[in-house]
């Protein structure tokens, strides 16, 4: 009752940002370096694994919890939880593991109304290894979250929207990598603002030129990347040359450096933030993309450039504070964007 | 397969412990008094809904958590983690939820082979609500766990164990209690020991005579039970006349009584421990199932009655400082039964 009730209140007002990404079940298991090792999982990373790859780690793996994750997602519920008025496009498949999820981002106020995939593949899931130094393993197989298809796509969402943001995992499949244009180019006819987020440094050799392609065309505002992912992008042989020549090319250029803040460059301004101090940091899942909610809360509500990286910075800490890659619905009594 | 390799090690060993319990997911999510109220909920207590009410009640509910449950099933997983070898018997659908709840029971060391059922109702869940003074609520949806039926009993599953653990909470659905008292008698004719947790008091008044009958027959050895339970299914007016009343008719009774510890009583003995200080209290979910844990982990090493009790309120206290129905498998690491 209550879900439905916020939910026709979001279908009323003016969005603040619609995202596109994987849609995903997070099964989050802790798990020793060994066992790392023992499976060739390279610490910190996101890989992609088929369906029996993925059966045959989560064999392996101990008892863990499901809760409703995929990058973008986790944004749109933080800067719903912020206070903010946001909306997801991705899908999911009819089975148990997408009422999970299409559930938990309509109880945080986040308007999803993707149609689910019938008789497809399974609603995507990652498999999250969580080493005692709270870094986080990704192991994904997105099942349906992959086949999103143009025609799933509310165009008068993404017109609705001040923010359409962009989830790079979903680049490299064709049929998502269509849709999220064919977004862009909406917004971008529209006269909004476009965001894209990297996602993973690993991701960025094989789809380099087509990311460089949408952003030399004009279609990527605000770029969020790790500086791994930037001087990747760049092709440059260090993180200054990096941002000197992403942030010709872009509005506003963000880099996150973990324990070590953020910048921001934005025309001539060129801002650095620390991180917010974390005394015990539980599992690292979910920092970028709350980072992510926090700067994009702020900037929704007219901040300046530090204003809305120290809002990333504080919703970062706190969710790596927590096992999980979504904070609580309370996030926004502890952060105001 | 680790999994794989820990539960054929299992197979091989003499059980101490299995259990025909319910077979289920919770899906777990704070909230206030006042949504209880709305939703005309009893605060601490369990109820069972239709697959309807569970789903207006998941759509009112905020965003969740899932993890394995089940009383006796967080039971023998708190058995597992305390370096005991244990099964359990109860019936999943063959649905992600079931692949879910097969996989954590395994991944413990629990072993689990009872057949899911195909093309019927979906694997049960409990929708437990948890309020800020740690209390849980639950609400559950039994699904394909009430159709566990005798032809899905391992009868030399039962045979194998030293101990046969029955739980309350599947006294109410015909097929389950049938298979409970089937499971009953060949652990008597084994020579084995049979223990009963009376679960929830909501559901004695209907079942106390057919609970009496079960151990008038001489079915129950030790007898699990909270305040509440024992007074309603003595029909007494206080717990001093319940308990003697009881102790009379069980090798064994043993009764949990919150913060204030539990009580013993063995023929002519009757020990009371305190329970152990938790500094903060998270929630009460799971607290009986891994006192029950506790208590049987060391019974199977020969413990005498006291220390079989203060083992059952060290694994309550642990389970009692998370969220969350079952402790991680380092429980053994902190309680040595």
């Amino acid at each position: 009752m209550q879900a439905t009730a916020s939910h026709a209140r979001v279908n009323s007002r003016k969005l603040d940002v619609v995202a596109i990404g994987d849609a995903i079940v997070d099964v989050i298991a802790p798990c020793d370096d060994e066992f790392l090792e023992e499976h060739g999982l390279r610490k910190g990373v996101m890989q992609l694994l088929d369906m029996p790859a993925a059966e045959a780690l989560y064999e392996a793996m101990g008892a863990a919890r499901q809760t409703s994750g995929g990058s973008a997602a986790n944004t749109m519920a933080g800067i719903a939880a912020l206070g903010g008025e946001s909306a997801f496009v991705g899908q999911v498949a009819d089975d148990q593991f997408g009422a999970v999820f299409t559930h938990d981002l309509r109880a945080l106020g986040v308007r999803f109304d993707t149609p689910a995939l019938s008789g497809g593949d399974p609603t995507g899931r990652c498999l999250i290894l969580v080493t005692p130094d709270a870094q986080r393993t990704m192991n994904t197989c997105p099942g349906a979250s992959h086949k999103l298809a143009v025609d799933a796509l509310d165009e008068e969402l993404v017109r609705s929207a001040s923010i359409t943001f962009l989830e790079g995992y979903l680049w490299g499949p064709e049929a998502p990598r269509e849709t999220m244009l064919h977004a862009a180019r909406i917004a971008r006819d529209a006269g909004r603002t476009i965001a894209f987020t990297l996602s993973e440094s690993l991701c960025i050799p094989g789809r380099r030129q087509g990311v460089m392609g949408m952003i030399d065309a004009g279609l990527v505002d605000i770029l969020f990347g790790n500086e791994d992912e930037v001087v990747l992008l760049a092709s440059s042989a260090n993180l200054d040359e990096a941002v000197a020549g992403l942030s010709r090319k872009v509005s506003t250029l963000i880099v996150t450096q973990g324990a070590a803040g953020a910048i921001g460059l934005e025309g001539e301004a060129r801002v650095a933030v620390p991180a917010v101090p974390v005394a015990d940091v539980v599992d690292t899942t979910g920092a970028g993309d709350l980072f992510a909610a926090g700067f994009l809360a702020a900037r929704c509500r007219g901040r300046r450039l530090e204003q809305c990286l120290e809002t990333g910075t504080q919703a970062a800490a706190e969710v790596i504070s927590q096992f999980g890659a979504r904070p609580g619905a309370d996030l926004g009594q502890r952060v105001a964007p």
